[in-house]
């Protein structure tokens, strides 16, 4: 099978379980605000993406022998996961979209507005609640699995060591905006632990632990693989279309997001360089002009070819990694994981 | 050993349990920021509380002859579900003071003041991930215990479980101040979800099933003690004084909070009362004089006693459910959660 085919394949039976955990748990709740509740978060985990996470998890699990269709539920939770911390991060950055659609604090204060003083205190405290849910959600579809106990365990306490390092992620991202020296050292380590560790190593990691592998060999690629898919999904965060990018052109910049292209361009520009966009980043009126002269100035620094060839070099050291490893599980599934990290570093997902 | 003295007892031990945990998490991490989030989570954790639901749960281990001090360590996991709720209403709520100290979303957006266009965002959003680590932390606590991994299993389901119908309990709360028709019956589900269930019920499961016994033999004692608990928490609310509940005593009004005493007084009072109700409900400006008025008639109505005589008839159906039971553990337990459930409904924690 090539990796297009596992790709498709997997994506289609992880969705499918997604709806049957969603269909057993709504089968219990008969609240019709309850219900709703688990409907959109329901609606919000299948808008799509590509299921990188799972697939990831699968392939660990299927590189170190595992047989069965029960990895393909332990993997699933993920998703949830992943609802779980972009529903969250969909308030803290004030996203209205997400995958094109409204994000959940958006949808919920437009139901409570003319009917309260504060519409938007509403929206933003249903939607932590529906991200708290997505957490107990995908800890309970992990630990309903049928796995040999020992190892579930030992793997719910990766997932939780994910988990947690995500969090610190998080954080140093929040705290990125109000960090004078936020700088490439930094931004790497925010990389390591919000990409390269929740993306790529841990669902790598999480599969190794449930077929009874040794997780460490996977960290010598995936780190490198994740820090260069972010560094890749930032260049398509400045430069991509509102189409591919699913929220509008100018989100990074309103944002403030300190990318490596943003502190590279601050760095080898001139003054008048560093005064545009400074006077762009975290500003949340930001015109579409001031995006295109940030766009320019990224490209005439060589901050844009900074970034891209070190992504390559990460990228190139990750696949060396990969390739002098010899997994019980054969080769077949490392050249699809080989050729995942190539998909991943041009498409971005 | 008597009730109080069990509870002094255990309650240090569960509080030396939670600084061993934060002492041990903080040795791996370097980060200042994240050591910083991880001081703030321990300290919010430690500020005090009756620790009642991990003595529950110890209190029903024991009943059902659990031996040994494991069960102090997933007792105290308890805690920081706690500190992952309360992180997370304080943000909900808007409250600027938990147990008489600054709220963690108060206290990070006054580090941010004058660095940043919006410092109450930054604020909320190391709230919001403080509380989520807290969660995490929590489950990695309780799995970290070295109970047989059958039991274990089961009794980390039953933990998700609790959580679940929390969120579900608290997204019911969050809805009262939307919904014209939220009324008495609508209320006891919000107090059976998130108090009765959480509070009660919920650690009391726990630590029968990590003893293995049967959880569900304390229902029939725990809900009705549980929605007990938050009546007269309600009513201390109202009632007390700052000191007391470690908020400003217009708090609940303020927040526009739905208890019975409100509901039952909106129900029974003439049109002037209404009024004077509707004008304090939910206005975040309301002043001592208006709490005053308030008071007066929820005494006038018969609301008060209302509440009063709900609260005493369900603790009674309770105790008398629990005095009807006989444990393997003996009745020296027994005795211990029967003046527990005493003195919760007489001094709420």
């Amino acid at each position: 099978m090539d990796m297009m085919e596992f790709m498709k394949e997997h994506k289609a039976l992880v969705e499918d379980t997604l709806r049957e955990f969603f269909r057993r748990k709504k089968e219990g709740l008969d609240h019709p605000l309850i219900r709703d509740a688990v409907e959109s978060i329901e609606e919000y985990t299948l808008r799509g993406g590509k299921r990188i996470r799972a697939i990831l998890m699968i392939l660990g699990y299927r590189l170190f022998g595992g047989a069965g269709n029960e990895i393909i539920k332990a993997a699933s939770s993920l998703e949830l996961v992943q609802s779980y911390f972009l529903i969250h991060d969909d308030i803290m950055d004030e996203s209205e979209l997400r995958r094109g659609e409204e994000t959940l604090h958006v949808k919920y204060a437009g139901i409570a507005r003319g009917k309260i003083r504060d519409p938007d205190r509403f929206g933003e405290n249903v939607a932590i609640i529906a991200g708290d849910l997505a957490n107990t959600y995908a800890i309970e579809m992990f630990n309903s699995t049928d796995f040999p106990l020992d190892r579930k365990n030992e793997a719910l306490m990766e997932l939780l060591r994910i988990m947690e390092f995500t969090g610190y992620g998080q954080l140093i991202d929040v705290y990125s905006s109000i960090l004078d020296d936020f700088g490439e050292q930094e931004l790497l380590l925010l990389h390591e632990y919000k990409t390269a560790n929740y993306t790529i190593y841990g669902p790598l990691a999480l599969g190794a632990i449930l077929a009874g592998g040794n997780p460490d060999v996977f960290r010598d690629f995936a780190i490198p693989i994740g820090i260069a898919f972010q560094l890749q999904d930032d260049i398509l965060g400045l430069f991509g279309t509102e189409e591919r990018i699913g929220k509008p052109v100018t989100s990074d910049l309103a944002e403030g997001k300190k990318t490596l292209l943003i502190i590279k361009a601050l760095e080898m520009g001139n003054e008048k360089d560093r005064q545009i966009i400074l006077d762009a980043l975290g500003n949340p009126s930001v015109t579409r002009e001031q995006l295109e002269q940030v766009r320019n100035i990224v490209v005439s620094t060589g901050s844009l070819d900074y970034s891209r060839n070190l992504a390559a070099k990460l990228v190139q050291r990750g696949k060396e990694h990969l390739t002098s490893l010899n997994f019980p599980g054969g080769e077949e599934y490392r050249n699809i994981l080989l050729d995942l990290a190539d998909y991943m570093i041009k498409r971005t997902m």
